[in-house]
């Protein structure tokens, strides 16, 4: 590794409150073994939109206010931050420095991840948006320090 | 609540990292919904079982060795301390200051505290304890600054 | 120790950051050694002072509205709460839970908590308070968990 | 900035206890107003030989164990790692990711980092080595994430 990369390696792992990582280690794994994949993407995506209900949003009115918004929630709990960009037909959305991977682990991450879709997809209906649009974790692009989603009608599977 | 209950309550509530409390709660809410209570116990007797695997215990001599070195895991991890009481037919087990209140929820702590049931069953059974003893929570002593437990030969039930 | 003074005692110990304790100690042992006793109470005053101009309070018109003002940016912190009291010729300044005592280290609490003076005594003067209105510690009424102070005319000394 | 940056820079902010971080800062202001840049960096060294001497090492019979043992101590308080290179005439030490420079504030760096020379002189003394050796900051490598001192016979001035 070099220096760049020693640091952010370094700085992710002290990110993770050292007082819940075994703890939410061990709940992954034993929910991993509970559960088939499925089950536990559509049980993370529940556990995302109670977390957001318990932390909503205040109305916001431009896309700006609504990363700044969201950003603000997170960035208080050191849950990083996001980036939200307009792609015409989708939103987005790109979260940086979520403690996810250091408390899951990261061979929990791609069914973990989906805590972020059932926030983000709780947030946006509260802000208005149709429930026929669905928040949905992008393929490939599911990594410890970015997490990528979108938002957008279901792509047809 | 007098300065000294305002006082506790404060640093209890602030002893939980923030950054995951919301996420504890979340989970635990979902946890309970979807399972009965006799499989809420279970699950968190299993996660204590990992979390115990994951942070071992050295060798100890003697009840005091014992008491000190779960006591130092504890405390590095900020969950408090424990005391070990020799009660002649079994160990009484006091533990002091866990965050697990906070964290889940006073109204989870019923089944949430079984998860000390897995540590305690998983690191005694690593210092040589007979698998036939068992942990177990005394029931109607299990708060949230202390949860007292038991190991013994199983009550008859 | 009975277990509520252990348990206070132990969640106290642990509400400082674990970061800057030994930092802090060492920082408060060599002004110590440095400064006389008074150096050292009007050296915190003014640190004080600018802590709360960098962290000013928003405009408040009541007592209620201003203890809460002030507790949010304590709590926010985790540097505790306040309770004023009004009590005719002066207010009566609680602070409970500050980690001044554990960060500095209890021989230097009677001149560490000037820091708490110099705090109140520019937040009051942001709120309008006349600046001849002095914020003093109270002599004997400055332990770890309570500091108590005044605010109102100098006392004659 | 590009992400690389920003997720270096987040961490990095979140890493020093925002507990302290107003604190530490209005500390910093009030010494750097009070206090000429020769004495600042002296008293800065002295708080750190206190450190030193609160958190003794262990004894170390090679270079690599004094890397691993400081950097032990280091990393339990969360205030990154140090490398050391054996340069013939001297060692060079590299420190990582220390909180200095986001809790005193960049522009204290240059005398805040004084610390770390204080730190490891009184370390490298209790493990033998002459005290005709300093360890000294090296000029133009005092960086927020990086800050490069050397040990060796003093640097005619």
């Amino acid at each position: 590794m070099d220096a760049t990369s020693s640091v952010i390696s370094y700085l992710a792992a002290r990110q993770c409150s050292s007082q819940w990582k075994a703890f939410l280690r061990s709940t992954a794994g034993e929910l991993a073994d509970k559960l088939a994949p499925a089950e536990l993407s559509t049980f993370m995506r529940r556990v995302g939109n109670r977390f957001a209900r318990e932390l909503p949003l205040p109305a916001c009115a431009t896309l700006d206010e609504i990363q700044l918004a969201m950003s603000e929630t997170w960035t208080r709990l050191d849950w990083g931050w996001v980036e939200i960009s307009d792609e015409n037909d989708h939103l987005g959305l790109c979260h940086y420095c979520s403690p996810l991977a250091v408390a899951l682990g990261s061979e929990s991450l791609a069914w973990g991840a989906s805590f972020l879709e059932g926030v983000y997809q709780q947030w946006f209906e509260q802000l208005g948006a149709s429930a026929r649009l669905r928040v949905s974790l992008i393929a490939g692009a599911v990594e410890p320090s970015t997490i990528q989603l979108r938002l957008g009608a279901p792509v047809a599977g």
